[in-house]
């Protein structure tokens, strides 16, 4: 599938996405990656799209790219469509989906972590959207490397953490679990969601803070999660390192796929 | 033209755009609008593009519209091109460039404006750049249009002004003329360097500043500028009314296309 010059996602990045597991020949959490989808349509105002068509796609995509034996990452993409000059939405919006699978090993090393300038906007609703404009995203991902890092904490621009670049972030102090509020810029990811609930069955407090990257000092353990790194722990955070922990251990085999 | 459904523009919002007025027969500011997109590339680690290449594009998108002989707007498109799956760029990107008019009339209204809820992020580089990653801008001018307005002012995560949607803004005070300073995360407009320059050559005193939405209220004069509406006057900025003034009529004059 090809996008035509008039499309709004890749004009103005009008649009959202979602990327998620293919194992065992199947998707395990195709629905709640569509529903967060579709509420971020309803976010975004767009209109409603056709949740068959979008899982059709999504369960077609491994074998067309050959890789429907093996574990891959399914990419959903939405689009605001076609539209005229500028930055108005025509008065009903055709949506474009398209999806998309690329071969996902998984991965078993600890994470290398440093603290990105390039901040989340928590003044826009599309810093807790997994949207098209994923530019800052991308920018500070690239400061990660440059620093021969592998991912990059992101911070808010009143200076509070968020999430990595493209993860969400979780650390471990004092027996509790903490991550970033949502209300900081985050995206409510879908395995962040499953973590949180993980340790609520362990009886482990979880809280969702808004907090500096000072908290980070403190800790006892850090990871990430996504949906194709379930739970990832790192082993590094700017000058600091951080080795296993059995709390982190214990959800990563919780939530892994 | 058409982009593949991995092209990094489209995926990831990773690219940049201009947008520039044709008018009898010619692109007035395109070497203007060539350099910042030079500039843009090299902020964001994109490699050079071939401005040659470019040129010719731009140059041929309203003939090949058939709007040659009328005023039109010509946009063009640069993406950092193919990738594989996630955010990090290939090692060696290949921009893709593609331009595209549209009709432009001018414009004779003044325009009614209203505050946004949706921020600009001072914290990426990207507020500064004409970036792919629109979407904020996007939201900010639904906020105008569902409040029956034409064009929403954008303040930044610090309470700072910064622009319209689409637009750089300007307003007039005690004799003088002010604008959101670049760091509060604005767009070095064209347009708006043109007006700073002919503010200069009147010996208008020009203060870039980073500033509330309260300095609008003591404003003589509100108006906002891009390449193709040159300088708008605001009729209207959420409870206020402005009618027409003299500085901002010259200035209109002045860089009128």
């Amino acid at each position: 599938m090809t996008f035509p010059l008039d499309d709004r996602g890749l004009l103005l990045g009008d649009g959202l996405f979602e990327t998620m597991l293919w194992t065992d020949g199947g998707l395990p959490h195709l629905d709640a990656h569509l529903a967060r989808m579709a509420a971020g349509c309803e976010a975004m105002g767009l209109p409603v799209f056709d949740r068959e068509q979008a899982r059709l796609l999504c369960m077609a995509a491994p074998r067309e790219a050959g890789l429907a034996e093996v574990r891959a990452a399914v990419r959903l993409t939405l689009t605001a469509g076609s539209g005229g000059r500028g930055l108005d939405r025509p008065a009903a919006p055709v949506i474009r989906l398209a999806a998309r699978a690329a071969a996902a090993a998984p991965v078993t090393t600890p994470v290398d972590l440093v603290l990105a300038k390039t901040r989340r906007n928590e003044g826009s609703p599309a810093s807790r959207l997994k949207t098209l404009s994923y530019l800052d995203n991308v920018l500070a991902r690239a400061e990660a490397q440059a620093a021969g890092a592998d991912e990059a904490v992101m911070r808010n621009n009143h200076g509070d953490l968020t999430c990595a670049a493209a993860a969400n972030l979780f650390w471990v102090a004092d027996g509790s679990l903490f991550t970033p509020a949502l209300h900081c810029g985050v995206l409510a990811g879908v395995a962040r969601g499953r973590v949180i609930e993980a340790a609520r069955s362990l009886d482990v407090d979880v809280h969702e803070v808004a907090t500096g990257a000072e908290a980070l000092d403190k800790a006892e353990a850090v990871f990430l999660t996504n949906s194709l790194i379930g739970v990832r722990p790192a082993r590094r955070f700017e000058g600091e390192t951080f080795g296993p922990h059995a709390l982190a251990e214990r959800l990563r085999e919780m939530v892994r796929d």
